[in-house]
């Protein structure tokens, strides 16, 4: 696992909320995936860039559990970080987290296959495996 | 424009709801989207199939009037007609209406550029052009 | 657990899809909960009148596992059970079908405390509870 | 209407996208959200502190010209106006503008009534009036 651990935020759209008057909670998951976008540029590199050489990361598992309720217009960090599980396989965790508080909002974590732009597995490219060491 | 009307129809997700306890408004965008696909599924074609023949209708203009609100587990039924304005434009016009109490929730409408896979202007296949007139 | 499965089916909307050609993987969630409305529905209730009632089951917990992607205008059915974890839990475990082929999109769960209005543990109504068994 | 413009920003998410590969329409009215949202907020006031006094803007009408695609990744810069129409309606005005090269990805307004809690008509409380004007 690389120590790197990268920090993003987002704040909560109205668009995000349900009307229990929180967060949605499948929302959390574009939030991982703000994450881990941030964690990969944070290194010098982007999910896009990665896209348009050919290999692709489509999410393969998705945990997360609710701890405290995100509300609308709350300032939400994002601590991401990544590990290689194989060759064709990288792992990413979430710490959520309230700005004003520093209440822990949600942990989770997705795993994710490396695939070509066809969908079939792929070894990650060295220059984003060295990332992960 | 086509006499036909199609009638699709959706029931409100929890997902679609935000803390005024409504629907959120982005998405009777999505529903119109519904709209008009069971309108060309209704005359015998898919918007799949004419996406895999290399056309595509993005589109450049939407508007929407929201008239009731649209509450969660509501069944909508959407009700869209198709207007071809040219040979590289089509509208969609469409009436959301709640199942159970007839009341009129929103109406809009749709314009769409006819594209190819490239997103340059084409001119829209005569086997869906029929379907407009 | 209850030995009550429930079917229910949703079409992939074009909303619904990402870049990569399949459907966006939070969306799988807002799934899951189409398909424990309709496993209530099927028992003879709802999950809208349990809100008015005054009880509301947030997630606390949601998991999933991509098989295959389920891709724009497919039709998938969600197979839902319920387990009554304690008086103050319960979980619904999903499996999603690709209607044409039987195939395995995924298969996830979602466990859920049970509160009042505003937010504070609660046991979940006889009426329901019956239902978990 | 206010000379007051507003400059907010968001970044396209992948949970945003569609399979045409840019960002999906509907989002778009999302954004126009956050780009009123911190209208408010740069005038010292926010949308959230106005609810919680009892006022809402559910929007009445949405409309959006789409001129360029916004793709994953891209930033896209908000910027917002906002006209007092009457003492029960609003209007807000957007124009999205793509960061990189300053391309305008989109036009749009949203239009609003103002309610109390119940959704019943409400006049625009003072402190907010001023804003508009």
């Amino acid at each position: 696992m690389s120590s790197y651990v990268s920090t993003a935020s987002i704040r909560v759209r109205y668009a995000e909320t349900d009307q229990m008057g929180v967060a949605y909670h499948a929302n959390y998951l574009a939030w991982f995936e703000v994450g881990r976008t941030e964690w990969l540029r944070g290194q010098g590199w982007t999910y896009k860039e990665m896209e348009s050489h050919g290999s692709r990361l489509p999410v393969i598992e998705a945990h997360c559990e609710y701890k405290q309720s995100a509300r609308y217009d709350d300032e939400v960090e994002i601590r991401t970080t990544g590990t290689l599980l194989s060759l064709v396989r990288v792992k990413f965790e979430y710490e959520l987290v309230r700005t004003a508080d520093a209440g822990v909002v949600a942990t989770g974590y997705t795993a994710h296959a490396v695939t070509d732009r066809g969908g079939k597995p792929h070894k990650l490219p060295e220059r984003v495996r060295v990332l992960f060491q």
